[in-house]
């Protein structure tokens, strides 16, 4: 089996964007891709894509892949649209991934977006909805931060975690997201802020939700030879792990930990043979505060119930161990479902290539880690720089 | 690149079943998909899977994938849903042959649904609708059947061609379909029933255009060590050709010619070494007999302008030069969207295995063809039988 790399990766702005569609995000998201690049790459040499989107919305639904790459100027190239809820664009990084490694292409486009805000709230509520389990959550009125508040009320029960503890995740990715001028949401938040917000779904409060977001993401994955040609900095795709679940959490075992995540994740340590402790930054999928805090124990960073100790301890701010969510998070950064995991890609590329907003000090090992709906789909990957090309 | 082999294909019945669900229409295709491999395949052994579904209707719209694995036993294993309207499971089958090309997975299955009956006519004309462009034909009033009925018209209008040529598809197909039990409509109709037919958008009528059905189809995608452990007959992937295109007709130059049909075929074409003479069958995308007439010239069974002829003379009729549509099509098999591409794999395995309906004479080679929308995304698959395993 080949090796496939990331040779280039970008975003548009993430926030509320009437004036945009989901086509100029895009081409915005892929202006910044093909920018990203250090040496030259033709769009010309791209010859296959993957488009993740949820579909929020009214316009474009069947065939919206096609819709993009024409749009960006990569007009008749192979286009899927992937659809994992808000692992759409992991599972469309994962698809290209196998596309250069079976050797069917050289260099393939992942990418997603969202428009989230030209909806009414309550259509986009339904859109939202729609990741969870339809017959027992959506239509018996149970809503996406509700879903999350179940696994947050339940960690607190089984562990003792407090509103603290999720609060300090907030804190740390505003903090982080303030230095991001991409993110959505760029502004820091005190602890006092993160504890004191409206109640959204009891025990979650406004700062324990990620907002509503308009953007797109893409990254461009190559072979060897395209990679070795075009790059200074080499980061080498070491592990795809994905795993499937359940789509209803009144489904699964546990409300404390996310099965698909723990399964993704060591797929991807094993093929990497790589370990927690090897990892120099990670981003985690925190829709919700809860959801970061599950991420930690279920990718290995802790023992269960120790997540809101690493918070505590900061090992997860940038100056600790294992920095975490340093492009501000779904929290803060902004959750545009299909260009979340693509758009983590975006933020491990800028780590490696030295470039990031909150940059750590020369990482060799990242990871990233995208969750559909409750975990019914999860993509962990891993990606290590592998020195400068030739 | 190592090979892909199809070792496995099976499909629920095609039709309108009120009482039957996603779930249970895609566990039955995936029953007889087990059934059909010729040796032992345990479930356990399936690492990977592809979904294809447009999702009309109201049911579980994100995640809808592990949705389908969870309920066929396949619980955990990486799951996507792939949407490209119509041609949603071609796409799917082609990330399957890449994932067991790149050597990731040695099994992986590629499927797809569609349940249209259960919704009003209102909704599922919205939802086929999704499958055209958004902003100048969906909201502009245009149907599906209107689109294609503009491509009828201009080929009648350039080429001389007739509605009896359209009618003569129909008839064709419905006579195959009639001895396939799984068929929608499974019964013949005569030229006579085909040209008198109550019109949906001149110069198409009824016996022009596929009926809305529900089913689902399922391929399992295999290894060259695993297709040689489990299978009587190899079925080697020779082709994988894909493109996409525009997804408005109005954005095209011609009106007379998929172009995306055009580039697939070539590239699959090309792969195999492998020209339109060789081919022994073909499944090729008839959502409305203007279709399949493009289909003919598009890949190369003719040149522009003699679709018309082939069917007068009968070449694609089961006992002529290239039996096309032995499954029954797309107009009397049902075209339940995205479980379309699969299905047409499924005959494609039926006929080298030589269990088909009605059976091509030892075919070496078969080629099937999936159009999403009016072309926006195509696939083109060619197939070799290999010889038996030893």
């Amino acid at each position: 089996m080949r090796d496939a790399y990331v040779i280039g990766a970008g975003q548009s702005a993430f926030g509320s964007f009437p004036e945009e569609t989901y086509l100029t995000l895009f081409d915005s998201a892929f202006d910044r891709t093909l920018d990203s690049v250090d040496g030259e790459l033709s769009p010309d040499q791209i010859e296959e894509a993957y488009i993740g989107t949820l579909g929020v919305g009214g316009r474009q639904i069947g065939l919206s892949g096609p819709a993009v790459t024409e749009h960006i100027g990569l007009h008749g190239i192979p286009t899927t649209r992937v659809e994992n809820a808000c692992a759409s664009s992991g599972y469309a990084f994962r698809q290209a991934v196998a596309a250069v490694r079976s050797g069917m292409v050289d260099v393939a486009l992942a990418g997603g977006y969202e428009v989230m805000n030209d909806t009414s709230a309550d259509q986009t509520k339904w859109w939202l909805g729609v990741s969870g389990q339809t017959e027992w959550e959506r239509t018996s009125g149970t809503t996406f931060s509700g879903v999350y508040a179940q696994m947050a009320s339940a960690h607190m029960e089984e562990y003792g975690t407090t509103i603290e503890d999720l609060s300090r995740a907030a804190v740390k990715n505003h903090a982080n997201g303030a230095q991001n001028p991409k993110a959505h949401l760029g502004f820091e938040c005190t602890l006092d802020d993160a504890l004191n917000a409206p109640t959204v779904a009891d025990p979650l409060n406004l700062y324990h939700c990620c907002p509503t977001t308009d953007g797109a993401s893409a990254v461009l994955v190559a072979s060897e030879d395209v990679a070795r040609d075009v790059s200074d900095t080499l980061v080498r795709v070491v592990g795809a792990g994905a795993s499937s679940d359940s789509v209803g959490l009144f489904q699964r075992d546990s409300l404390t930990s996310i099965p698909a995540s723990v399964r993704a994740g060591e797929d991807a340590y094993e093929q990497a043979n790589v370990e927690p402790k090897d990892l120099d930054f990670a981003e985690v999928h925190d829709c919700f505060a809860i959801a970061e805090l599950l991420a930690y124990e279920d990718l290995g960073f802790c023992d269960r119930g120790e997540a809101g100790r690493l918070l505590r301890e900061g090992v997860t701010d940038p100056d600790g161990a294992l920095p975490t969510n340093t492009s501000g998070g779904l929290k803060s950064k902004g959750h545009p479902i299909g260009a979340t995991g693509t758009g983590q890609i975006v933020e491990a590329f800028e780590q490696f290539q030295g470039t990031a907003n909150v940059q750590v000090d020369e990482p060799n090992y990242g990871l990233t880690h995208n969750v559909g709906g409750s975990g019914g789909g999860v993509t962990v990957h891993l990606f290590e720089r592998v020195g400068s090309a030739a």
